[in-house]
């Protein structure tokens, strides 16, 4: 059962929860986990459905506007609602509504399988007036179509035959959740999207809506058919919605199928068309036919991303669960990309951050390199607007990624924790350098990889100076949003240094590999070798300052100088501070909202000894709140990397169960999908001590004592491998590829078909 | 003429410049030069009246609302308009309005006299007709009776007897001005003031707004008398205003009077009444009474108050212009105070800020100190306002005043800017200080000076920490807006110095002076000793660090290692950098808005010596672009000091003038308050070199070459004294009171009657 998740529960709060926990997605559309009888008392739901990276513009308002403040930002949108269909037992004044909170549930149960790719309710119910039925429903967002939501309900009557109305609704009414006391949520409730056409076409119904602002179009077609060959079908629509309702009498189990599809204008011309198309073409295709596909797709992906834990079961589940809304929440089109929360809620505006880079595309360069391509190709695409971006920042080059974005501006209007955070354009460039070190695919270099190094260290010339014979970085925020706007943040330093660093490497290897090219690339963007010398000059002269007492990085100039926050006295209820203290006050202790220098360390460890590492992982874990999600499983990995493999071990299991268990208690607004990717990357990063470097694959590979063995695949440089971490020894298996040198424990050990390394 | 300001244009843009510069007010209400024929093409004017500190709250949008962020603010609102008093020459279809831009002006002059208190139009104009005449309109506020506002109308007919209307207006549709572009004026459009009651009683209009959110009411009546025996009123209304037509034959000089009587719900209780009383209570006193009580009371003001210069006529028409609109604009009643931009303007949204305690109140301080108190007694009714942010800012105890206000609670959405400028608490309690130096005032210390000392003393206990044995406070932003948010501001660190030194200070004056008062004083507060001693260990500690290299006061722990700004290449029209570049790019550099550390010098020159003040001087001054209008006149005394007497006059100059040359060019919004405070302050604090000790009254007189001599009066602890310095010496006459001790140059001189110090 470890690759099933399952609830009983039938308690409101808990309903609005799994809203997110059982959402259904593939990367381009996804559909919260609502109840299709949608009769909830209260309605304490967050109704919604998305298309990755369909926005409006929202004009931002500010008490005080100064220069360059962004003036809009995107907004993921809640779409057309299709998930409704009601279930009417009985006829006449004795018809009743299924309802959770009504009659007698005899048994329910929801699950999900990830090895499926699809989730389901199981309900035997009883009306007040004795009908007893079950039902069961599915609902799938194939991975192979990926306009396509299916509904697949079946009823069993148990009580005898009964007359059933299965009304099903397309609404075209919709806005978003707010919640003006959160600044994690929306708070702009009003109306953005516009029906602006509405047809029944061959017995489906088709509802288009148009943004206010940002002129983009979604389409959504549905249908229902239901098994039985004596139903009938009334179709009816008022000024926002369609309502199908099927009409027979239930003698025996019978399926109902509402498909729905959806499309777009960023990516589909003739959205009607597309849709109408697309259903004629899947017509014939029977919803079994659905599934299989959905689960050979899902084979596939496990057999690439899989981590499998022997002696935790709660532990395998929650993994798996957490990769696979990874996978349902993942663009992979170049175009999208993946949002904090995913396709699961509207948190953060469904704004993409930083958390893909450094907490989610280590999966997909190790696990499966063309959708991690295909995820720097959406940063590619919009480094234009980056460039511009630096411009407007005051900048006289050089390209300044928007710390929340969906269609490549900035939308973040609180600066200090947003556009402050100038780390973002070294964590792309970072990225990009992986992908490299992974793949060694020079091609991608070429066409997007070289361009954004340059671009983004050409920022760090400008935003940075020369003072006392070193190189700095003022005014910028690090991670650690609890402590903003400083001078020489570590963290912001030792990644652009990288950032400058390689942007000199890849054109050596530009100049190495295709001369021809180098000199077209060399002039398109005029480069100088004056320039490339200030890329080195500035990165060797990069301020990395060590505190000498306490012999750790300080997180920046002056972080060690305040005074440290009061963990004792100050109650558990004020977390996360930020819903309890104004910034200023935050700002002013030594209070680490997540890990900074810490993940420095953990993302380039070269720059500093053993001691520092671990020196510094002891000071910032004692004033570190946790109050980001990004937090835990950075510890955990920075606590195996220095041998503290108990602690890792805690870290990682509150990174795993962070949103099975609701832990920062807002996974109702969508679950946190950067913690997600942490806990691969806890595993694979952190316990087996993966590191991809420049002489190669590196592993320092523990067992928690808890466990009995884990294993997983890489993809590196064309090969295919097998690890397994076990209480004897470290097993390597070349699956696919020629042979290799990796290392482990920083001993070269040359991997031909298998290899066991001792564990002792 | 040096007591009149006068301008010839009848230019649009200078227009509106001069509805600022030509305004009217008295201290409670303020209305702007616009003009009466209202009827300018295109309508390039800011109409507005203005009652001080009355207000609506208003809501704040934040693009993400963080914890104790203001949610509303307080806005001045502009009022029911009465200035409207057309003049229609003729009759049929003949019948001409008066305009300055149609017909013929013969001859224009619009002149301000500081010495009578009132502005006048002089206009000699021909209609297109023919008809030619000579308008004279005075206006005046009346000191004396502070709800009137005053317009006198005389006609003098050139061209023979004409038919006339003068129709009279009082409008209650009004809103505010607003600039999107600019954050320092409002750009909330919204109608805030709704008409409850509209009234025609005995020949009068009256009209009463009132506030859509803060329940406040403001009242206006107004009548129109002509003094012509023939004269017929005519009296309409509409929705929302009052037409009040008079029509009579014009055969000689005719004088028109509307008198317009305003008051507000915060301060009395029936307005209507009140209104309708105060009207008749005047009926039988003339506008010539109404003058010449003007004239005393502006006689009595000048003797206290008036800097004479020799040598300089601009210069000294510029102080005396300067003085009057402060007088015009400060709040004498306790409850209101004087805004950044007096009553003359909208800019700042009508806010106190720390502008009148460090740049206006050291001119009432020592010239009429019961006006001080009045200030210094708004401050104290905000006290538990400033108590209960203190909480609501993360601090266990204190008082943290609100950087902008107008009822007591933070009206600033920019916290950067505006909340972490902390240092407004000890700016206030500097002034508490300052008052009770020059008074000896220990009654109105044990009224409210030494709560508001103890109650700021202990804000900085809680925000600031002990650190490498010093005490230090971190995360707030000095005086200099373009370094936000640092660590050990020097200004804000040695002005906390000074709070915590005076809360021991004045608890031992009391202790000493009335032990009862102390011991009931001392339990209120729940005063101990040890948190004396506490005050007195923080003050001792305090961080007050000197730069070894340069020999100068660091801004802040990090402001040496920034980059400089570069202001050789960044053009002109780049200032003031706030409207040209984003926060973040301004925090990168080393450049001022202001004085930052120079003003910390200025007002506390004790804790260094006279080289790092001249260092600091010299090092700020290139790095400073005094985008604010509170730049110039702080460097021109601090030059002075440091014995540069030309650069003193030349920053004097710029000061002087800032309003009348527009130098900061947005003089439309409103009168820059604490510059032209600074103009008094260049004087006496500057060249004389004035400080308030606790030794004494110090000088340190010197005269620009400019000039042939410069005088002044100052009021000090019961005594009236004339100061003189000329080229050959520096004269001190003891006008009033007993003999005393003072420092000149730092030489104990006794005053008995008169002295006279050589100059060289």
């Amino acid at each position: 059962m470890s690759w099933t998740i399952q609830s009983y529960s039938t308690d409101v709060e808990k309903l609005l929860l799994e809203e997110s926990l059982f959402f259904t997605g593939n990367g381009y559309i996804g559909v919260r986990g609502n109840l299709e009888e949608n009769n909830l008392h209260p309605p304490n739901t967050i109704r919604g459905a998305y298309v990755n990276g369909f926005y409006d513009d929202v004009p931002i308002s500010y008490g005080e506007k100064m220069y360059a403040f962004p003036e809009t930002q995107q907004k993921s949108l809640n779409i057309t609602d299709t998930q409704t269909m009601e279930i009417w037992l009985g006829e006449g004044e004795w018809r009743e509504k299924f309802s959770l909170q009504e009659g007698k549930v005899i048994s329910y149960v929801r699950s999900l399988y990830v090895d499926k790719g699809y989730t389901e309710r199981n309900i035997q119910w009883q009306s007040l007036s004795g009908h007893e039925i079950i039902i069961n429903i599915k609902r799938l967002a194939s991975f192979t179509t990926k306009n396509l939501f299916v509904q697949c309900m079946t009823l069993k009557p148990i009580s005898g035959d009964i007359p059933i109305q299965v009304v099903s609704k397309l609404d075209g009414n919709v806005h978003n959740f707010i919640d003006p006391t959160d600044p994690r949520v929306g708070h702009d409730g009003e109306k953005r999207l516009a029906i602006t056409r509405m047809e029944h076409v061959d017995d489906a119904n088709y509802i288009e809506l148009q943004t206010s602002k940002s002129n983009l179009s979604v389409a959504t077609l549905t249908d229902l058919s239901v098994d039985n060959s004596d139903v009938s079908y009334e179709y009816s629509k008022d000024d926002t919605s369609f309502t199908t309702t099927a009409t027979f009498l239930l003698t025996e189990t019978t399926k109902i199928e509402k498909r729905t599809f959806f499309a777009d204008s960023i990516r589909y011309d003739h959205l009607a068309n597309t849709l109408v198309n697309l259903k004629s073409e899947l017509a014939s295709t029977s919803f079994e036919k659905i599934k299989n596909e959905q689960q050979t797709y899902l084979l596939d992906f496990w057999s690439r991303a899989d981590i499998c834990i022997k002696g935790d079961r709660k532990l395998q589940k929650a993994i798996r669960f957490n990769l696979f809304h990874i996978l349902q929440s993942t663009g992979q089109d170049g175009i999208s990309n993946i949002a904090a929360k995913g396709l699961s809620g509207e948190g953060y505006e469904g704004h993409y951050f930083w958390d893909t880079e450094i907490y989610l595309l280590p999966i997909f360069i190790m696990t499966d390199p063309d959708v991690a391509k295909k995820l720097l190709l959406y940063r590619y695409s919009i480094l234009s607007h980056a460039k511009e971006r630096a411009i407007e920042m005051g900048h006289k080059q050089g390209a300044l990624f928007p710390w929340r974005t969906i269609s490549g501006t900035e939308c973040s209007s609180f600066f200090p924790a947003g556009t402050a955070q100038y780390h973002i354009s070294a964590d792309i460039a970072h990225s990009y350098i992986q992908y490299y070190l992974a793949t060694n695919d020079l091609k991608f270099m070429k066409r997007a990889g070289a361009e954004v190094l340059i671009e983004t260290a050409r920022l760090w010339i400008d935003a940075g100076h020369y003072y006392d014979n070193s190189f700095r970085i003022d005014a910028v925020t690090g991670p650690d949003e609890y402590t903003c706007i400083v001078n020489n943040n570590y963290y912001t330093n030792v990644m652009a240094k990288q950032n400058l660093q390689w942007a000199v490497k890849v054109c050596h290897l530009l100049q190495k590999s295709d001369e021809t090219f180098w000199e077209a690339f060399k002039e398109r963007l005029t480069i100088t070798e004056k320039e490339l010398i200030s890329f080195k000059c500035a990165a060797e002269s990069m301020y990395l300052p060590i505190d000498k007492d306490l012999y750790i990085n300080p997180q920046d100039d002056t972080f060690l100088q305040k005074k440290k926050w009061d963990f004792t006295n100050v109650p558990k209820e004020h977390y996360p501070l930020l819903l309890h203290y104004h910034p200023l006050t935050i700002y002013r202790y030594q209070v680490c909202k997540q890990a900074d220098t810490v993940l420095a360390h953990l993302l380039i460890e070269e720059e500093q000894s053993e001691k520092v590492m671990k020196n510094s992982f002891h000071y910032y874990e004692k004033i570190t709140s946790h109050d980001s999600s990004l937090s835990s499983c950075v510890f955990s990995m920075m606590a195996a990397r220095i041998g503290c493999l108990e602690k890792a071990y805690n870290y990682f299991i509150q990174s795993a169960s962070l949103d099975l268990d609701n832990t920062q208690g807002n996974t109702k607004d969508g679950l946190h999908m950067a913690n997600m990717g942490g806990t691969w990357m806890g595993i694979v990063v952190g316990f087996a001590g993966m590191r991809l470097k420049e002489s190669g694959l590196h592993f320092r590979p523990q067992l928690p004592k808890q466990w009995e063995e884990y294993s997983f695949h890489l993809q590196y440089q064309n090969r295919i491998l097998r690890f397994t971490v076990s209480k004897a020894d470290f097993h390597i298996e070349l699956l696919k590829g020629s042979p290799l040198s990796i290392y482990v424990w920083g001993k070269e050990v040359i991997v031909n078909k298998y290899n066991a390394i001792s564990m002792s």
